[in-house]
């Protein structure tokens, strides 16, 4: 079913980024943040999961992005049928960019290809620097790393170079961007990146 | 099984506390505070719950606590047969407390009993206040919720108030304690109830 979604994104010009991340680490806010800054530029929807709540969903609409939620309930992650009904639904038009937020989940999510481009991992430096070790699936599987949160850097014991070089140990491929989506720093960068992959799709 | 372990744990008197939480919210940080502030009163031993690495383990073998560590490798929670499994190993003392610490999971370890008296969710303030509302089962299936990080309440936008209220509509018996594991603040509370509940086992 991923490979379907993969197939139908494909032919439609769609290119789709998957987040991921512990609950809390700011998959919304930059999600949010970008929507805000780029949604000029470039054809945005959204896929939603949670729990529960349509509070993320409310955030997106907020901001005239089409979005659908998707409540899993006692699920822990999204998986590729959830999107592939989603996508049915939400209908993304041609030449678009496709945003789904996963489930806040550190662990499950990095079993589920949801038939997207590219995995982005978010990690927020208030969560300790050892996460890629023990949570190491999921930093694996990830394309990207956004380190979110870095407004807070002057107020904690954290070693951001320590973070990268165990992110590293698990996958040698990560590429990082420091960004704080309350301050906007950093979000150039990764503005950047999206640009270009969506341009080379 | 869970049955089967408090079984176990009632006839040695051994008062058991699973502790949940995201990843990141300082679970390893207020067991090893608590350790330290206590050992000298209590006898501990503790559980350790990750996908992968021992570095919970090693600080905890640091204050000289009995520790074992669980690597659950694509697993997502501890279950009840692994803490089985751990307690013929670790021989907890009659008298004793176990603290066990569960994958850093916001969602799965709500489903699994592992026999213990009584289930501790820990939320950073650094998470944002609508995680309960987003992640019911975990606060619905807690007894207590130690709120983490109060020492960055300056740096933040975030209201305490508003987490408990939305944390009291999944549980209106969740008891609250706010806390530092970093500076100790609010710590004392918590010490108390531990120690009541004990004494009241």
């Amino acid at each position: 079913m991923a490979a379907r979604n993969r197939g139908y994104f494909e032919a439609k010009n769609i290119y789709v980024l998957n987040l991921v991340s512990s609950p809390g680490s700011g998959k919304t806010s930059i999600l949010e943040k970008t929507l805000q800054d780029l949604k000029d530029k470039i054809h945005f929807s959204v896929i939603e999961g949670d729990q529960q709540t349509m509070q993320d969903a409310n955030r997106i609409d907020a901001l005239n992005v089409p979005v659908i939620q998707i409540n899993t309930g006692k699920g822990c992650h999204l998986e590729s049928d959830m999107v592939y009904s989603a996508i049915k639904k939400l209908e993304p038009s041609e030449n678009s960019v496709l945003m789904i937020e996963n489930v806040g989940n550190l662990v499950c999510p990095s079993m589920f290809d949801l038939g997207e481009n590219k995995r982005v991992v978010i990690i927020s430096i208030t969560e300790g620097e050892d996460k890629p070790l023990k949570y190491p699936d999921m930093f694996h599987s990830s394309d990207i790393c956004l380190i979110n949160k870095i407004d807070l850097l002057p107020h904690l014991d954290f070693d951001l170079e320590k973070l990268k070089s165990y992110a590293l140990k698990v996958n040698p491929n990560l590429v990082f961007f420091e960004v704080s989506a309350t301050t906007g720093k950093g979000m150039e960068l990764w503005y950047d990146w999206m640009e270009k992959e969506i341009k080379n799709y």
